[in-house]
């Protein structure tokens, strides 16, 4: 069971070169297996083309390595506190991608802009608010989580699978880990058109909400019809 | 014939990665035959790299399955009207490529800055409006669709053949799905190029008619000369 | 030695998308031998990957064809009055480069922010204006020549080998088509960083004289030293 | 020994073009033998596709060439004096890396924006004043070297492993060549998302200090706990 994990979050973890969204080790993917309650992630600080799935790190929800020679992320703190809130999702996605961090050093939320996000997100994706020095103090990654399970305790985390932390990036999730990385794609790519789009019109206004429904539900919950069915 | 239909669209969707202007499945081509009134289109949320020419589903004008083990995209509605309405088309290329998509969520239409643009595209590239809620509970692909055609129905759609849906993205077309790709590529470049332009001057006007004329009927109708003739 | 002429053409022109310069066939290299006064050149709209040594068009500079079984570019007219205008040079590029088109298009001249642009280019690359319709209709491919041949009558064309022809895009030269295409490159390079350094800093004036003075001196006429000699 | 060096130097100069930091011959990196006070550094204006390790040229502390049959890079002067001044440092790179240029023709340190500029670089990359008439004359590239030097004296060039010169573009640096050649691409990397952060935000502040302190310490120093430790 440990060595499908391994492999399977190895594999996420290769997809964010492969799609553009890291410049050396500046990301990490992780996968849980809900009925273990372990979680397999990236070791830190390790160069994506010297990784092998054998150097993935296993966890547990209380932080204690169950396996593996290296050191986890430096972020494995924020992936469990965000495990241990949002029992529905399965994989965790933190990246530098240029244009979502450019966002999260921006400290604003993305406004949906088009169907593209959309068909993803619904509704703008929230940027939270930096750490004050007691937080940092305290425990600075499990705080990051902290404030994320936060600020969704009254939101549906699953319709809004991003968030960005100001000043320094986005954190993505989804079913597994391929989900959480394709999810990580989706924003850099809403968050690079966003750009543009503000700068063809500084004034342009979020897509009507009647559209961002239509293709949201599109999409998502019992009448989906695009794709294949399940 | 379908399975050389099958091909050519096959073909014709595999240039959409080829030329970047496709993320995961965002993106179709379809190709109408119009001695039978078939048209084969891409399936839907299928990924390009799993794509076989046997995967492409064949479609009559009234919305009927005629052959293909898949559903058809989900844009297949909109794709007919404009087969029914610009009876000169043979293909049609929807995609959310990111500089014409955000042209289209800013909702303005791309001006002609100059030669590159008029080459192809005889005069701005139009933004049409938002659909109406009503005309989204009515069938939001079918009144996409509608809505093209109304604004062309006064209109030379062979001289203007792209256009965005405000808030969603660019459906471009041509003789037959090639064609069609390569008016998507077009656009995608004077898009970006367009913002670039505004960049650099904000107060730029369009290039002068005699120019966009010069460009245009240089490649297009009697008196073109460029290329090798026909 | 046409045969050497048409291959090195050849060459020259397929390190226009090789450096990404040119989309389809929106692009051309000429270069011509002094002594027999015949130039090598594109033919018109045939795609770059399809291309070998032996499509390219031998003229000479009345505009007649020498060899070839293709039309010649469409550009070839402008390409005539350099050669015969500036004696020096022996190659030219045209493309629609999209940094450089966009200046082009915003009918800008570009300014010399800083030493990659004054290494190879003395002072800004300057922006033609549009023909007349008197001129397009009299020879628009001829006249705009002319009108770049007339902008240089009293500037050094050597110093500056490039300029823009407002709402078209670039034209560069050198000593044979390599070189032209090696300033086609600086020219892209240069105008796509001027963009961002208006950006950041919308109130930027050129580069001090001096330094423009030290990095052109640095690698041209007698008292060059950069590289490793002739 | 030098043998080793030359082949160190030549593999992180061929870092340069695989990272997207150099056109041409724009760019070179060096590495110092701390023992002999030799350092190897990149041959002037030859080009990468051509590079073997035999070409880097040997130099001593005086600007003698020890070995080499080539002229070194034409900003040696600039290496040897940051060589001189700063003793910890064992490699330089110095490019044309496009948006860190951009950035130094715009005359403007860039703000520290977020975490990802935090963890190499505390505080904002300085932009130094252009030399004067008379530096220039005296001897430039030796005085670009001893101005960014002035600039550090009363700094930590450690803690701030690189600098832009006005009007020109970046000079990075390390323990040894590799490390000078990641900061250099670190640099390309904030200062593009920099451009990002203010065209989403023109009122942007940089990132809090003490946010900069955490991450920056949290990779650097004493107590550093990211990666997988000494």
């Amino acid at each position: 069971m440990l060595e499908e994990l391994k492999k399977r979050v190895y594999e996420a973890n290769m997809l964010l070169p492969k799609h553009g969204l890291v410049t050396f080790t500046w990301g990490n993917v992780s996968e849980i297996d809900r009925g273990t309650g372990y979680f397999a992630i990236k070791p830190s600080g390790v160069e994506y083309d010297k990784l092998t799935p054998d150097d993935m790190v296993i966890m547990d929800l209380d932080g204690n390595k169950i396996e593996g020679r290296y050191n986890p992320s430096s972020d494995t703190a924020t992936h469990i506190e965000l495990y241990k809130a949002f029992k529905n999702i399965g994989g965790i996605v933190h990246t530098h991608s240029p244009w979502a961090t450019s966002w999260a050093q921006a400290g604003r939320d993305i406004p949906c802009y088009g169907t593209t996000h959309a068909d993803y997100i619904y509704g703008s994706v929230p940027c939270v608010r930096n750490l004050t020095k007691e937080e940092i103090d305290a425990g600075y990654e499990k705080n990051t989580g902290v404030l994320i399970v936060d600020y969704f305790k009254d939101k549906d985390y699953e319709a809004v699978p991003a968030v960005l932390c100001k000043n320094h990036g986005p954190f993505t999730w989804g079913k597994d880990g391929h989900e959480a990385v394709h999810n990580a794609v989706v924003l850099e790519e809403v968050a690079k058109m966003a750009v543009h789009t503000e700068a063809i019109n500084p004034d342009v206004k979020p897509a009507p909400q009647i559209l961002q429904d239509k293709h949201y539900y599109r999409k998502h919950g019992a009448n989906a019809y695009y794709g294949q069915g399940k």
